[in-house]
């Protein structure tokens, strides 16, 4: 009874992250029943960004021109790098206010599991604008997970004469001991910082 | 450091139901990640439902004919008629392929709070239908709460000469007791089914 156009839209939106059949349904329902308010701007919007958005050919973030805002931005202090493995990351940490400097997009990690190799990613670049740019120190924004520490371990192999840095481990702010897994905590114990005396 | 045209989409796919800004963000970057495989086919099957989805003139659900499947399927049974508050309720009885009939979607239920009249949903339509076709029986198929129930009172008092039946109300199956609340429970125990003797 699902016309084969409507089911078209929910087969797309239900491949989103976070996004099933029950929800894409939802979604489309909502769109259908405010087309005027949802479903025009969302079509305008998706063409636009479209048409509009590029890979910036230095750090390899979203935007508008192939020099993105971060790297065009002459404020920002060129020597230091952080290297995430996302744009989402990239918001993420920029949401913060505390790098100063640049970044640097890999579009991913290494993973013998899904077949990703170093020249997947933006390895080799990172490694030509180190050089380039004469960075003196490279941190490592990447996930804590095996692949995201894995490709940590490897980069911080090829990168010669700067500073390489990671972000630290431990119990995040608000995090409960009760519900950190031993891993989580053994770090804690192990970094621990010291109090006092300061 | 998000360019407008991504802020402008994800601005709109965060005002969908069970989407909020961070799912937005991750959509977005993922259809800019995979503009071939999800960008285009997305932005492609949303214009095409766009063109070619219109309201059934008789039941008010979305079909690509002004007459819906449902409605000009001779299969089946035009004495009954399921009325449902909105096309999703539709969709959910219809994957059952227990109701043989025709559907009547109202577009909502009656809200003093947020103003909704009889005017406002298709009620008048409703009663023109059950004269026209004379319907035989009528099933209220409205939410469990309590617009949908007040919207059934209010349909009841209104449909005359015809059969009007109501959902079973009662614990769900695999529900557990212990999670029901006492709503349910009781009305589970006053309309008990006989089992033995049969």
């Amino acid at each position: 009874m699902l016309s084969s156009e409507i089911q078209k839209v929910i087969q797309v939106l239900s491949k989103m992250p976070g996004l099933g059949q029950r929800s894409a349904r939802r979604m489309v329902l909502h769109l259908l029943k405010h087309q005027e308010k949802y479903l025009d701007p969302l079509v305008f919007s998706l063409i636009k960004m479209k048409e509009t958005i590029k890979v910036c050919s230095v750090c390899y973030t979203y935007d508008t021109e192939n020099l993105c805002v971060i790297c065009s931005d002459s404020q920002r202090d060129k020597k230091t790098i952080c290297v995430v493995q996302d744009v989402a990351d990239l918001w993420a940490l920029e949401r913060t206010g505390w790098v100063k400097g640049g970044y640097h997009v890999l579009g991913g990690v290494l993973s013998a599991l899904d077949g990703v190799t170093p020249e997947d990613l933006h390895v080799p670049q990172l490694l030509e604008r180190v050089q380039r740019e004469r960075v003196q120190e490279v941190i490592l924004a990447l996930n804590a997970t095996l692949e995201g520490q894995t490709t940590a371990h490897y980069l911080c192999s090829l990168l010669k004469d700067v500073k390489v840095t990671a972000l630290a481990h431990g119990v995040p702010l608000g995090g409960e001991l009760d519900y950190m897994d031993e891993g989580t905590l053994t770090t804690a114990l192990s970094t621990r910082r010291p109090l006092y005396p300061s």
